[in-house]
């Protein structure tokens, strides 16, 4: 059982002490940064401070309906100063693991994508060839012709060797149906995340998890995550920036996705924040499965 | 252990005796009497032997697409006799559930439907409000406005008390939305079958069960389904036709939905046809969780 962990709020030479520690920082951003449309006071100076010391910063995200260059104009419209070589996106994430871990052979290693438009943009951006995603020609009902089209697969790819599944809001039947599909011709399985829901407004909304499961119902395969708590997405940061894992600190506000995804990729630290889902009663708790090493009631305490 | 099923093909002396055991025959429809759009040889005149001999057919189908009225319309296409009071549909089943078993008070009583229009005909049969369903209002995009209204109530109907989730050729982002929203204020759960695929074109599609499984992923709730092989359905089946149990025997293709439906409403008798997608190889084996009582090669077989 870990120790509970260190509180770094007031405390000045304890967050001293653990800022110098480390060189890179991972953030997750929403619940940490900011909340909704709301920036937290003091999450741009916080920065400032930390890239002052000459610390990395990375954005780890799970949206998956976003690209990097996106997700920048996001951060940019939130007030946060950034480049878009500090992002990591669960899309992007998919599209390294393709491209460079999993490298299938030509040319069956189409992608046929249930999803937005980020995950085409980082495909492409990696080479890869795909199908599905926002293509206008699946966004209507299934027809009676297509089941049989679907079954002797003349409305198939034959080279499609993977499907990646991640947010998508024009999920219908037709493409959960080419979907099963394709996994059940031996398609490889991905998902940019796993995260069951997706808050906003105050409350939840169907997140990329529940686009997929379906499919996993199906099929009874779990996909490969390339989103957080996957230490695929470890691995995919860890070949990009090319630091040190005892001296990286991944903060977030989430224990099951943020702080679990640090423990088990053996980061330095891991830091909890108290302005987003997961509250300090969880890892108090004697049977607490996942305990940060730090904790601060908001990002802005490491200003000290 | 249940002992391995007896195998009444050519054996006419078992047959008759078989027949004369039962005074109800409970018949799963697709793999026992056609097979997507070929009727089997000899079914027509099985089922007229059987009802010559004075005994009840039931059909009993967890396609929730249709209401009674329209399978009696699928029955009389694929030239088998039948009227609508033989047939249980699960689209029925949930609404003899809501109605009879569950009775919630009014007015907050209503259900929401994930699902097609044999589900609003069976809730209208019994007097049941409803909303979602083939609402073409609901056959669109999701909006930003939508999630601020979803989130604070507006778009929701106060009175849903119930969803009711079956198999939805339209189902989409804000479909799946509302239901997690009210499954979230309370609504209770229901499935009208948690069929995972649909046979179609010799493959397999999305099924009810896979329409509804991303509410049990967001909400970590199992819905109570009302198809087979839920006792639910055989509760509902025999509130309708007041028939004794051990009188009665359940004939299917599948070990895991319809001869589990028969087994565990203790029928007096299970038989399962090869003609679907069970093997004898699963029952076979020395740990088959699931064993007919009897087996035929295929249903005519009981012609003797």
């Amino acid at each position: 059982m870990a120790p509970l962990p260190k509180h770094l709020t007031g405390d000045k030479a304890s967050i001293d002490e653990f800022i110098n520690q480390f060189d890179v920082f991972l953030f997750d951003c929403d619940g940490v940064l900011w909340s909704g449309d709301h920036l937290f006071p003091g999450t741009v100076e916080t920065l400032e401070l930390l890239r002052s010391k000459g610390k990395k910063t990375v954005f780890v995200t799970n949206n998956s309906t976003k690209s990097r260059a996106d997700y920048l104009k996001k951060l940019t419209s939130m007030g946060i100063p950034s480049v878009e070589e500090e992002i990591f996106a669960s899309a992007y994430s998919s599209a390294i693991y393709i491209s460079r871990i999993l490298k299938l052979p030509a040319p069956k290693n189409k992608v046929f994508i249930i999803g937005e438009a980020g995950i085409e943009t980082e495909l492409k951006s990696e080479g890869i060839e795909f199908l599905g995603g926002t293509d206008p020609a699946l966004r209507r009902d299934i027809t009676p012709e297509d089941y049989t089209n679907i079954a002797n697969g003349s409305m198939l790819d034959e080279n499609v060797g993977i499907v990646l599944a991640g947010l998508d809001f024009h999920i219908n039947y037709l493409k959960l149906a080419l979907g099963y599909q394709y996994l059940a011709r031996g398609a490889k399985f991905l998902a940019t995340n796993t995260d069951s829901t997706l808050p906003s407004a105050k409350t939840f909304f169907p997140g990329a998890g529940s686009i997929s499961i379906p499919l996993v119902n199906m099929t009874g395969q779990q996909p490969l995550s390339t989103g957080k708590p996957s230490q695929a997405m470890m691995d995919a940061i860890e070949g990009k920036f090319q630091f040190d894992r005892k001296k990286a600190c991944m903060i977030g506000d989430r224990l099951d996705t943020d702080i679990k995804f640090g423990l088990e990729g053996k980061l330095g630290g891991t830091l909890a924040v108290l302005t987003g889902v997961s509250k300090k009663e969880q890892w108090e708790v004697d049977d607490a499965p996942v305990r940060p090493h730090y904790y601060v009631d908001k990002l802005s305490d490491l200003m000290g």
